[in-house]
C-alpha cells in the first residue's frame, strides 16, 4: 500500500473522493494507496454513501479535518471493506493512545470521552474497496447536535506529524495483513 | 455469528480445530460460531497452519490457555480472513483495557510489559475462513525462550467472567461489522 | 431473508425497483429481502433489464399484479440469480398447486392452460443479486397478442392471503437453501 | 452441459462419485456434466458429505436407484450448488407430474403420499459444485425407519426412458438457467 | 466463443463498445463473442479506459482498422482480463509471423520495425471482462508523435482474409485455454 | 512475482511442486514467485495433475531440463492460470525467437521444426494458481514416442545465461499484466 501525505496544500472533501481509482486518476497512484490530506469536509448529498445518513437526512461537515482516503484492489467485498475500515479505526485509536488519549471506538466511530472525534464510510467499487476516515483538527462547522471534539482540543497540535505517524501506522497495519495471510498454509 | 461458551469442562486445543465445519460437527452450530473454551494448548506439527513457524520449528504450546475458535462462510478469502484476525485481536485489547491492562498488539500479538499474552492464526478452508486466538490463563508450559504472561497475573481472575465478556465483545464486533456492510451503497 | 408484505397501499412497479438496497432505502430492511405488494405494472423502457425484451421492443405491463421484489446479498453472480429465480418460480407453482391450480412452468413464466400467468425477471448489482416476479391478478391492461390470465380467473380471490402464502413459501425455500450450504462438508 | 445416459451396466453409488472431475475421469467428459446411471446404493461413512446424516449416523442405502451425478464449473458456491439442487428436484417433480404422479418437495426431498421417493446431496469441491440425486427404482434395501416408495410402485416400469426423460429435462433445465443469465444487464 | 466477422460494412469505433452485453445488443451474440470489424477509430474522451490515457490528454484514433471487441463472462476480473489481452496480442504476433512479418510485443503493443501497428485496452464490466484490439490497415489518421504501421505497409491487402484468419486463431486459442482448465485436477 | 534463479545446485522434479506455498516452503519466499532451477523431470503417477494424462497413462519425464514453478495469489481461478500458463509460453517462444530460434506454439507446448522442446501445466489450489513449465536441455530420456528436442541441440549451451534471461522476462511479462489491471476504469 504505497502512502501519500499531502502537505502542501488543503484539499476538501466533498465525498466524490469515494469512487475507483481517485488515488491514480489525481496523484498517479497506482494500486493500493493510502492519501491522506487536511481540509474541510462537506459531503453532497448524491454523493452520500451510507444510505442510513441518506434516510436520516444526516449532515455530514467539518470545517478542518484530516482526510484519509484508502483504497484496495485485492478483494472488491463489502464486507472485507467493512472490515479493514474498523480494524483501521482500532489502530487509529492505538496511535491516539500512544499520545496519551484515552479513546472508546464503537465500530467505526471514535469518541474521547463521549464526543465524536471521528467520521468514516467504507464500501466497494466494482474493482476495488474504498474508504474514508475524517479526524476532526478542530470541532468547527459540525452538524447541529452533534457533541464533537477535535485534535488541538486534545492537545495534538502538530497536525502534520499527526498526519505522518497514522498515515505510516496504517499503512504497516495493511502490509502485515497482507503479508500474513500470504505465510500460512490453507485447512481442511 | 453464534456464541458457544464452554463452561462445564475443559478442552485441550491441538490445532485439529482449524477444520471446516468444527463447530457444526462438535456442537451442532450451524453457519458463522465462534467457541470459546478453555484448556491446555499443544499443536500437532501436522497441524500448524504458520509455515512460518513450521519452518523456523517453532513449539506452540501452554498449560492453560482461552481459545476462541471462530469460523465464518461468508468470504472464503485469506485476505479477509487475515484483516478480521487483527481486528478482533483489536477488540480483545480493548476489552483488557475495560479490565485497566495497557496491551501493545503487534499484529496478531497481544502484549504487556513486552510479555506475550496471546497466540493466533488465521486461514481459509475451502469453504470458509478459520481462525484460533489462545490467551494465556498463567504462562506455563510455554516454550523456552517466550517471555509469556497470563491472564492471573493480570489480575484477571474470573476466567468464565473474561470469557463471556470477551465472547460477547467479539461476537458483537462481527455483527456490526456485518450489519455495516449492508446498508452502504456501492461506488462508481 | 426478510419478509415484507405491502398490505396498507398499492405500490406501481416501473422496474426502478431493480437496483441495489432497494429494501432498505424504502423500507428500511437490511440484508436480503423479499418485498410483496400489489399494484399495476408498466416497466420504463429506461429501466428494462432483459435485453431480448428490448431487442424485440417489447412491452411489460399489466393493470394488476402481485409483485415480489427480491434481494440476495450472499452472491452477486447472474447465474445464482438465474438459478434461485427458477427455483422461485417452481415454488410458486408448487403453491399455486396446492390452490388446485395445474401450471406449466417454462423457466421463468408460469402458464395455466397455455396462457401467461407471470413475469419475472432476475439479474446481479454490484453487490447483490435482485429478482422480481409479478403475478397477474386480472389479465388487463396486458400487452398485445399475449393471451394472459390471472389470479381471479383462477379463483383465487383472496389476494393478501395469496401474498402471504406466497411469501412465507419463498422465504422458507431460500432459508431451507441456505441453511443446507451450511451443513456439507467440501469434497475433494 | 453435456448429459450421458449409462444404459449398459450397472453402476453402484458409494459416495465417492462426489469428486472433482469423476465424469471427466470416468468417462472423457470434460466441462459441466450428468451423468444418469442405475444401480444400489450404499455410501460409505468415510465419504458422506452431509454432516447431519454423520452426527445422526444415519444410513443410506437402497437396493435400485437411478442416479444423477452433475458438475458444474461455472461457480465453485455451496450456496449456488444449494440452490441448483433443489431447483432440480422441483424439475425432477415437473416430471413426473408429467407422468401423472403427484409429488410433495420439502427441500431436497421427494415424496409420494408421505413415503420417501429419493436422496439427494450438494456441496462445492475447489473447482465445482458436485450433486449427487438418487431416486428409488423399488423401496428395497431401505434403512430401517424410512418409508420408502420407488418408481415401480408408482407405474413407471420404463426405467430407461425415466432415465432418458429426467436427464434430458434437467440439462435443458439448466441451459435454460445458464442462457437466461447471459442476457440481462445488470442493475445499478 | 463465438466469433463474427462483420464483412459486409465498416464500423466505426468510438470506445462506446466498451460495454457490457455489445454483441448482443447489436448483434444478438449470447455469452462469449469475438466481433471483428473494420472502420475508422475515434475514442470519444468520455469513453476512454486507459486512465493513463486520460491523465496524458492522448489521442486514440485511426482512418482504418480493423477492430477485434472482445467479450468474455465466465470471470469478470481485471487481472484475468490483462492477462488473456496479452496473450491475444502475442497470439496476433504469431499469425503475424505466418505471414512472415516479424513482430516486436511490448504488454499489448505490436511494433514492426519500432513502427507501432496496434491499440488496445482491456477491462472488466460488473459481469464481464472487456477487451479491444485495433490493427492499422493503413497508418493514416493516426496521432502526432506516433510512429505507426499498417496491414498494406506490410502487404497484407487481403484484410477480410486476415480478419477470418486471426478471428479464427484468437478463438482457438480462447477454446484452447478454457478446455485444459478442465482437464486438471486442482492440487494441494 | 519475486524471482529466484537456483544456480548451485540441480533440483529434480517429480511433480510434488506443484503444491501451495512450495516457494515459501522451501525458499522463504513469501507471495507470488517464479522459482527456476534445473534437473531431472520424473512425475510420479500420483502427482500428475493432467487427468488427460493420467486417463491415457502418459509418462512425464526427462533426464535433464529448466523447469519453472510459478505461484500466484492473487486470484485462485483455473481459468486465469490456463490463460496465464500460454502466455507465459508465448512469452518462452518470443525470447527463443531473440536467439533466433524459430518456434511453434500449440497452447501450452513449444514445438521446434515439429520437435517438441517443453512441457507445461497449470491448475489451481484453493489460495493460488500453480504452474510448472519445464524445457529440455538434452532430448534424453524422453518417454517412447516423442519426437523432442533441446536447449543444446538448438544452439543454447549458456544454460544459466538462459535461465535468468527467460525468468528475467517472465517476472516482466507478469509485472507489466499486473500493473495494467490497475490503470484501467471499469466499462458499465
Amino acid at each position: 500500500m504505497e502512502l501519500l501525505i499531502v502537505k502542501d496544500r488543503r484539499i476538501d472533501y466533498d465525498g466524490s473522493e469515494i469512487v475507483s481509482h481517485w488515488a491514480y486518476r489525481n496523484f498517479g497512484i497506482l494500486g493500493n494507496s493510502l492519501v491522506v490530506f487536511r481540509g474541510k469536509c462537506g459531503v453532497r448529498v448524491e454523493e452520500m454513501i451510507d444510505i442510513e445518513d441518506l434516510r436520516g437526512s444526516k449532515e455530514i461537515k467539518s470545517d478542518d479535518m484530516v482526510h484519509y482516503i484508502i483504497e484496495v484492489f485485492d478483494l472488491p467485498n463489502v464486507l472485507f471493506a467493512s472490515t479493514l475500515q474498523k480494524l483501521f479505526i482500532a489502530k487509529l485509536c492505538e496511535v491516539l493512545g500512544e499520545y496519551g488519549i484515552k479513546t472508546a471506538r464503537k465500530g467505526d466511530d471514535i469518541y474521547v470521552d463521549g464526543r465524536k472525534l471521528s467520521i468514516s464510510i467504507a464500501t466497494v467499487s466494482p474493482v476495488s474497496i474504498k474508504m474514508h476516515i475524517g479526524i476532526n483538527v478542530e470541532a468547527k462547522g459540525i452538524p447541529e447536535g452533534v457533541d464533537a471534539i477535535g485534535l488541538k482540543e486534545l492537545g495534538i497540535t502538530d497536525v502534520e506529524g499527526f498526519m505522518e505517524k497514522t498515515g505510516g501506522a496504517l499503512v504497516a497495519e495493511f502490509d502485515k495483513v497482507k503479508r500474513d495471510s500470504l505465510k500460512v498454509r490453507w485447512a481442511q
